[in-house]
């Protein structure tokens, strides 16, 4: 069972440890550490195997898969050992890269998106995929400007046949996605299929999605402290969050504008989870000598029995991709499921994966742990 | 329904912060933080209210509750103006302990055991309550020389009467709980009445009991940080923890023959979560600087995706009567209620509030809660 | 030999813990800890004592000094018991409290200066003081406009003769103490004395003047770490800092305009101490829920050798108040011995007490105190 | 001006560190960051450059120094790519390499030490070399029980003569360099030459010697962090360090009778720089897992004006033999320019590398550059 998975953003670090950790596997090269589909209660569910999937995306960046693993490799994101032996699946891999629909090339958005869904049903037609989940991994956006196009499908439409420019791109990858029958994953806080216009076309065409930002860091170890306070009846008072982060992102991030939504993403957890407003915020500052080695710290004071005062800090260092990209594969994997039982618009149970769930305010990991072994084990049980 | 709550080592400071706590929150004078039983689940359950908790107990120490309660104001336990307002209820709370039942008293053990059955016969009568809980807050005690006397009840009774000492301190309050028609709860890692010999008389006399040490810390950060790496398929490769604390504990626990349990209590939650043995110990050292203030720091080394080596660390600065008295309280209201309906032998369902829980292998934060809430939503459902 | 000390933000908690404390000191009430001017080397050089301090100073708020300290005591920043012994101290220092020149009271910059200098001789003469020192310990000021009146002390009067509001709040009160003949301390990042008219101005009359911005915590730190790594030839590649505080600090730092100065300040110790530029900044964050207690964070990552990469990381955990305040005293104390002994302008030697210390670049905490030992020394050596 | 370096425990990371580190530097494949005698001050002093150092040494281990280099490297001590270019320094240094003696080989001390003495004589002979110093980096010995014979030249020189043990192993290395004419530096805790027969013997010789237990991570920062407790007059209340460690160190420490003089010479910073008792222990807990990676973390609590409480944390994340290697290569060169000068006895001067510096107190790090500064422009200023 032949699985695509189309990578927007297909030559970042994430995409090229993602391509290169499903080869290593697939090889035996290396355990699956990391991948949640590998647990025991996924193990039995059928999902397509790590050598049935097909990479391919788009990208403007010209540095070829192979180039950009050593690099990793180079500054440990990658084990040094591993980049040699798969070089095969990385060049297969890279041949199957698209330019892209960026802003700003001349076209009319619609242009661009017909571009992109002709190259997704080249893609499938190629590789006689049986599915095709689109995995957005690209740079975070800016918050998106608000239209009144966004609002239902047929006006979006009517936008895009007047030649305006009505979707940030990563909704434009959203709309491509569907319109060329893929699921669509958002792992970055971008906007991407979170419109109405673009729910309601997905369940037109009867095709899932997943959202938003991956949680796979100080976020995650928030979802699971913030609910040890609420379930022990301690009083956060606040709870200020620093992270420190290089590469790409360190850069994208560096500017607040575009920040703002990640931001937003990596607060919302609390507020939801303690169920009462929080002194403190979270930060993100651009440190370009630590690469993808993000350090994260946090503070929590908070109130004890009688009020006394205490206090807990934390401080996570972890390779950014390396947590990213065994996400990612789990992501397609469970997506392309949902695409193969008939799922249609959002899936909220895959929230355990998300900083910002599409359609839930469970946040708590446990809680989302549960719903997804329970969706899993549902989905397999289906003829 | 007053309920009658004996505390066993009833003028230490976490019995002293319990007793004025309780008697504060009932007042009207500080809110309940920290304490589970008022948070919404179970506050529609018809648990004794604080205001019906009547307090006595154990204590070979002298000094008095509320001179007691004034040293933990000015440590910064209690909050400085709390005391006073609550001097009655300390006083008359204090008027109510007994000198208990150490070792080496001259006294055979048996005879000591009769003589506690008769002070909380005559607490309960007393006082007219309608039950009464033992909770043991006394000091750790160094792990217990086996002893066949403990494989059940009829052998524990003839060594007894033989005159023989067979039982550890814990145990002994354990037994004269059962005897008096106690329900018994071990808030430390002694043995209490984790005998074959108590649990068969428990269960005989049809009576429930609660343990092991309460889960208040360092290992309350661990049982939801262990599951978190479980379920995202993160490899921990070492996890080490050192706790530094002064006060009585601090130098009960600097002897390493008795924190081996506690020590032993403390390091369970991790190989029965994650399912594998990890490397690193956990480590208590005694700084009498630093009172009833524990500091604790884990450091966490774990592999990611492809081996990549990640690393987590927490301090955790609470204080540690703040974060137990409340617990007590919770524990004692809960037990109260589970002899009110009948339940007899242990409460694996108590887990939530344990780093050993009774019968259960459960270490998991979130786990143990829903099945907390869902016993006690049963234990209120029946008539 | 009493010794006036005016201190501008008088009702501020520096001030008021600094005016508590040498009287709790005066009176035997506590030890001088984290009082420098009482260690070894500086207490036979004939200092003011604690008794012989007489306070007064400017300042816009109206709470009343033993109201604020009241306030403190119950933030944990004074002893519980300390403020009501020194009850009458503090009124009779409340009672020589002016309002001070705040901008935009209608009068000339000229005019206001004018009334600060009445205000401060008329502190000397009424209370019969050998000397005064004023002390700013305000709240931060945005980064001052240049000013070609900044650059001569004839422009400066010309400007101010002409009705202009040509000087920053700091530096007027800095103008008005060396026109009344005191002392001036900066102890905050405000332009203060560091204008060229000013400093024109001190020589002029023979008056010494010290700052700015004192080092209290995360640069404290900084300035014997720099060294160490200097010194070990290790290679600092990037140090990033983050600074948690609430109060009255918190609420003026999280403007970015007004912690421009600050940063800038908490930053230069680390370019000038390694002698090359570092990745990573100082950052301010307001949680107004830890109040006067500052939490700092630093991460520092290093080169090794061979270049091997390794991490320091340290958190800082202070009362800002109780800090400082022993500081001011210090700093007035040496600052009435150096208008005692005639020194004029700048006063580079007490660099240990700041972060930007006027006129030298030496930033190594060690150096500075060897410095500041011979310089004491060599001041009580005069006649 | 060809320099021997005669490592003991020449094939351990530590000397495997250094002898590839000097290699590299040498041939201009990496700059010499972390080694002392590369800055400015000292640069100037003519000391032996890199290439002129020749490394022999004893080890019992028999993996040779390239494969040894090769698991550092894999490990991340060592770079990935420098191993390869100094391969053939590295099989030089592997064959001058001689088997050592340990205890219990059937021959007498006096024979051990006569063998010893030849492999020195010999490797200064075969290689031409100006000077050799002897450097101990082998594992920490448990502390030495006492004997009369270490009292006195003559009763070491006549115990030995009767066949007696009477030196542990790090001794028995110290006396032979000097029978041989080397200087020596005991890198480790271990006795090595400091007993009063070994100074003697010095002394007598005309050779200098330097240690004890280089000073290189958790040490160092409080022997910059401790003396900036003191000059501000803040009293530590209790300082507590752990030290986790893998790796051979890791193992070796486990054990708590070895690992006392190492914990021993940690702890004399403290008591010894704030000149008071300070509660609070050193531990050292070995993680296998983590390797050569030690991550310390210290808790300090101290005292405020006016007795306010605040605390300060550090964890320090740094390889070991990265850390110690350029200290060796400096003490080796520093003793070999003492050696040349006709220094003779011990070296506090050197006192700047070291835990617990022979013949010194001095432990502030800034103190003790400063004298290190002095004391080599005076070694260079002579003839």
């Amino acid at each position: 069972m032949r699985t695509g998975v189309w990578l927007v953003g297909a030559r970042g670090s994430v995409a090229t440890t993602a391509i290169t950790g499903a080869a290593a596997i697939s090889a035996g090269l290396t355990a699956p550490t990391g991948c949640v589909t590998e647990l025991e209660p996924f193990r039995r569910l059928g999902l397509a195997a790590f050598g049935e999937l097909v990479f391919g995306g788009h990208d403007v960046v010209e540095t070829g898969l192979v180039k950009r693993a050593e690099q990793l490799a180079q500054a440990g994101v990658l084990p040094a050992g591993l980049v040699e032996p798969v070089r095969a699946d990385l060049l297969a891999a890279d041949e199957r890269i698209r330019p892209g629909a960026g802003p700003g090339d001349g076209r009319t958005q619609a242009d661009a998106i017909r571009a992109l869904v002709a190259d997704l049903t080249d893609f499938r037609r190629r590789h006689d995929l049986a599915q095709v989940v689109v995995v957005n991994v690209s740079s975070t956006e800016p918050p998106v400007t608000p239209d009144p196009a966004h609002a239902a499908l047929s006006e979006l439409d009517a936008a895009l046949a007047a030649g305006r420019t009505v979707l940030p791109t990563s909704s434009a990858y959203a709309y491509a996605a569907f319109r060329a029958g893929c699921a669509f994953v958002d792992f970055t806080p971008s906007t991407g299929a979170r419109l109405p216009a673009l729910d309601e076309l997905a369940r037109a065409e009867g095709l899932p999605y997943a959202g938003s930002d991956g949680k796979t860091g100080e976020t995650l170890v928030k979802s699971v402290l913030a609910p040890m306070f609420t379930s022990r009846a301690l009083r956060v008072r606040a709870w200020s969050g620093t992270n420190l982060l290089g590469g790409g992102d360190g850069a994208t991030l560096a500017d607040p504008v575009t920040a703002a939504s990640k931001i937003d993403s990596k607060q919302r957890v609390l507020g939801e989870s303690l169920g009462y407003p929080v002194d403190g915020d979270v930060h993100i500052h651009n440190v370009q000598e630590l690469g993808d080695w993000k350090t994260a710290w946090d503070h929590i004071a908070f109130d004890g029995f009688l009020g006394v005062r205490m206090t807990m800090q934390f401080t996570w260092q972890g390779c950014d991709s390396a947590l990213a990209a065994p996400l990612v594969l789990d992501l397609a994997r469970f997506a392309a499921a949902a695409l193969r039982a008939g799922r249609s618009g959002s899936l909220p149970e895959l929230g355990f994966f998300f900083k910002d769930p599409v359609d839930s305010t469970e946040h708590g990991l446990s809680e989302q742990f549960t719903t997804l072994r329970r969706w899993a084990q549902d989905l397999a049980a289906r003829p």
